[in-house]
């Protein structure tokens, strides 16, 4: 319905264990009529600022996730680039990252996202934030963070829609990855109350919405009333 | 000739990785006349934290740590106790550990020392202070450091010798762990020349040595000398 109505469209996913190809399998089975140009995913906007800036990374990340840098030159590595790498976090490949960061004269570190944790299946697992605080602490180093809530990735997400952030709008259940990020960056958002949403959010000390819908058809509802 | 001049010893350790059955066999092994009832380190320190608060640990520690945890009840642990585990800190050991700490009512982490980083003849490998950080993260919790410099730990080995701190003088090598937490729990310290010493150290910005030394014999004649 959005697409029909002529508005443009942008998923922005902190997804970092599977590439937008496979992402974008996972909506098409879903039912969504989405492309993979659609998607702004942490993963390739590292790809964007690791060539901007020269940097060759060493990749601790998930096997399902290593296609995406495909087209970047990895040898002889000046960074490190964490994602939620799961089973590969194991203490060997987390030393062999702490080495090369170490042994840099100014080490960079650069994290696909900061997230605590999250919930499977067969129980909470640590996210990618937890390992990006420990390099960072043995390293003496502050990473730099790709993916919500950080104001270049919405940056880049509009750049992709090539609309100035006025002209935008953010649907996001995260308060804070989605609707806090989003409004730094001078969208409006909107918080809808499914997924991680909760009550409590609706008096959070920092971040208020520009307004709460029940769920995503509902924030479509509303965004096509108002054109 | 400290012992047979009638002064009292105490060896302060952060060794988490043996026993100090363990360690003592070492140190006697190089010529030292050392007991395990000399030794002060952080396991040990834990286990009479644990009992004074009725606390029981799940362990994250070296195999070759585990027996001096062997009188503790661990049944139905109410809080996590963290050492250099080394191969121990995979990917399945952290999620456990993380998952009995967010399900607590109040997480409590006691960790065995936070040291960054140590060097082994394989090369540099991660030390329980970044799993610790990466613990503290995900729980959103702050750990309890038992080990120098922790205070508790310098007044658990003066309660062995029995002597109050202006009676009593460290000998170390670092600057932090064993000069500056010696001298915050009112005891004077010496610096050896040795060791971890780096000559920056006499520069340091907040911790200053009652003195130098070259080595620990020198230690040991000045020591004599003031008797």
């Amino acid at each position: 319905r959005i697409k029909a109505s002529g508005l443009k469209l942008q998923l922005c996913t902190n997804e970092t264990q599977a590439t937008r190809e496979n992402f974008v399998r996972k909506l098409q089975a879903l039912g969504f009529d989405v492309s993979v140009a659609e998607v702004t995913a942490p993963a390739p906007a590292a790809c964007r600022l690791l060539r901007e800036r020269g940097l060759r990374p060493h990749l601790l990340v998930h096997d399902d996730l290593v296609p995406e840098f495909a087209e970047i030159d990895k040898t002889n590595p000046n960074c490190v680039v964490l994602g939620d790498a799961a089973e590969n976090f194991t203490y060997a490949n987390l030393n062999e990252a702490f080495r090369l960061l170490i042994g840099m004269e100014k080490p960079v570190l650069i994290s696909l996202g900061k997230g605590r944790y999250y919930k499977e299946t067969d129980g909470l697992k640590l996210d990618v934030g937890a390992y990006m605080k420990a390099l960072e602490y043995a390293c003496d180093v502050q990473a730099e963070v790709v993916g919500k809530p950080a104001k270049g990735f919405f940056e880049s997400a509009l750049a992709e829609l090539g609309v100035p952030p006025e002209q935008a709008i953010m649907i996001g259940d995260d308060i804070v990855s989605d609707v806090g990020g989003a409004q730094q960056c001078g969208m409006r958002a909107l918080q809808v109350r499914t997924g991680k949403y909760r009550p409590s959010d609706e008096n959070h000390p920092e971040v208020r919405p520009d307004a709460y819908v029940n769920n995503l058809a509902e924030a479509v509802d509303i965004i096509l009333q108002q054109l």
